[in-house]
Order: C-alpha cells, then sequence, then structure tokens
C-alpha cells in the first residue's frame, strides 16, 4: 500500500486491457484490474480516475506532444507540413503497441458512452492543433482546415492500422492517408 | 387538441429558439414552448420527442438528402465532386434560415451534453457520406477520406457562416472551405 510500485501503470493497462477483451468493459472493475496486475486497488486509483481513464488517459499527452511539434516545427515548413511533424510524432508514440490500440479500438466500438468520449477528445484535439497553427501564424481557415485534414487522416490511418491483415507501420499508415487526402481533395481518387 | 395546426413545427420551432435565447436552453421547458407557440404539450410531442429535437430533428433528413445527392451524382463524378454535390444540397436545405443555425449553434457552444450530441450525428454523417460513395464504387481509404473531407469543409464553412460579421451565402462558404481544404493538403496555405 502507497509503496512505489515498479511500472505499476504499465501493469495495470496491461490487465485491464486482458480483462475487457475477457470479459468486456461493462463487467470489468477497477478491484478487478487491481487484482490482476497484483496491485492494490488503491493503486490503481492513484493512476486512473477511473476505468475510463485507462483507455484514455493517454489521449491528453498524444495532444500535447501533436501540439509541441506543431508549434515546434521550422518556421519554413506551411501549416499541412506542421501537422505532418504533429503525425509523425504522435505514430511514434503509438506505433509500438497495435496490441492494446487494437483492443481498445473494439471496446470503444462496442459501447455508445466511450465513443462519444472518443468523438470529443478527436474534436478536442482538432481544436488544439488549429489553436497551434494560429500560433505560427497561419489564418483561419486555413488553420481550422489543416488541422481538420490532420485528424482525417489520423482517423483513417488508425483505422487502417488496427485491420486485422493489417501488417504495415502506423506512421506510414498515416503519412499514406494525408497524401491520399491531397489527392482525392484535388479531384483524383 | 389533436386537431392539425397550420405549420405547427415551424411554429414550435420559432417559440423554442425565442425562449433558448432568452432564459437559456436548460431553463426552458416543452411546456412553455408549446404555449409561446400558441400550442399544446400534447401537439409539441406529437412533433419532437424531446426539446433537444427542436435543435436535432432535422439532423436525419440532412443526412438523408446529403447521401441521396452522394448517391445520386452522375457516375463520371469522382468522389470529391460527389461529395461536393451533397454539399450543395444541404446549403441549399440550411441556407435559408442562418437566424435558427446561429441561435442553435450558440445553444450547442454553451452545453457540453449537446456538443457531444452534435458530434454523433457529424460523425454519424460522415460514415454514411463514406458508405454512399463505397457504393458507387469508391475504394477505401478513398471514399472515408472524401467523407471526412466533406465534414470538414461543412464545419469549416458552417462555422463562418454563423460568425456576426458575415455576410455571405453557406454555399459559397462550404465550396471555398473545400477549395481551401485542396490547397491547404497541396501544401499551400
Amino acid at each position: 500500500m502507497g509503496r512505489w510500485e515498479p511500472n505499476a501503470r504499465g501493469r495495470l493497462e496491461r490487465a485491464a486491457i486482458e480483462l475487457f477483451e475477457e470479459r468486456g468493459f461493462d463487467q470489468t472493475t477497477a478491484a478487478e484490474i487491481a487484482a490482476r496486475a497484483g496491485l492494490t486497488e488503491r493503486t490503481f486509483f492513484r493512476h486512473f480516475a477511473d476505468k475510463r481513464e485507462v483507455l484514455f488517459g493517454g489521449v491528453l499527452q498524444l495532444q500535447e506532444r501533436f501540439v509541441a511539434a506543431v508549434a515546434g516545427a521550422p518556421a519554413a515548413r506551411g501549416p499541412i507540413e506542421a501537422v505532418a511533424d504533429g503525425l509523425r510524432e504522435i505514430a511514434a508514440m503509438l506505433g509500438d503497441n497495435r496490441e492494446f490500440a487494437t483492443v481498445r479500438q473494439s471496446i470503444i466500438a462496442a459501447n455508445p458512452e466511450l465513443q462519444e468520449r472518443e468523438l470529443i477528445k478527436l474534436a478536442t484535439l482538432a481544436g488544439a492543433v488549429g489553436e497551434a497553427l494560429r500560433g505560427r501564424g497561419v489564418p483561419d481557415p486555413a488553420a481550422s482546415l489543416s488541422a481538420e485534414a490532420g485528424i482525417a487522416a489520423f482517423k483513417v490511418g488508425f483505422a487502417r492500422w488496427v485491420e486485422p491483415a493489417n501488417s504495415r507501420g502506423l506512421g506510414e499508415l498515416i503519412a499514406e492517408s494525408l497524401d491520399q487526402l491531397r489527392l482525392v481533395t484535388a479531384g483524383g481518387s
């Protein structure tokens, strides 16, 4: 109790994902997640406000890194290039853990309340990226549209990445989606 | 009671928007909306499941018309052209009622629960447009990306339309947003 547990957060995440897969999200409690991880419920609540936060706790960090990459891109880079830098950054952050991402995706897809939360997080992310672009001096509507384009490429690239048959990397699929967004908006397909 | 009321739906919408502006959304009841419209509460509930439906009741019709326009576009039109046809259709449907749209937008912006609902409706719309494109033989990810591009252009064009200082038309602003999305994804700004 209260003592430092090595990698408690990672152990809790793995335990939660196992239980969500075995029993479903609704049928899993925080106490069960802690027990599976060999930790106390108190330790669980030091790391996560509730079991939903196991799924969404990483999103704020992701947003911070996306925004930092956009804000920190060299001044010569145009808005969509700065967004592409941000996308590369978050692909590197998420790309090593496809198993977690896949299970997370399937849990969210099965639960309308979690879907709402995911949509809100993505809309907030788009707003934050647009704000970072305006901070670079990009006027609206180019800032908003570049941010929306980035989120669209992220969503579509991510969905392809977690498809069962996929063996390609997240960064590659997001970059390809951004290229294809350019092609489709130019009138090609 | 129970008798047909001429344009009851339109009268209820106008009364609701007036009251939402005067008192706020949370402080307005269905009974008050009906009274302001000179109609009974029973008539209100023949037209709307609840007061939120005054704000969202039109979205399903909008989706149906968007999807019908995409599905019905001439075969020679590429995916983004079919999406542009759908956007023109819904701009024509919404474009005459900027006052309703403006008040609706400000109510939603002030209420997180309504924002969630709006995000879900837009995500559902994107899914339905993507499905209509796949029905035209457009493969993924081009179908999903064209749909996301259309929704992004709609969101940004709509937001510009309801800005207080704006005097331009909805259709023009959405079309311009789609053009600018093409420019930003091509690397311009």
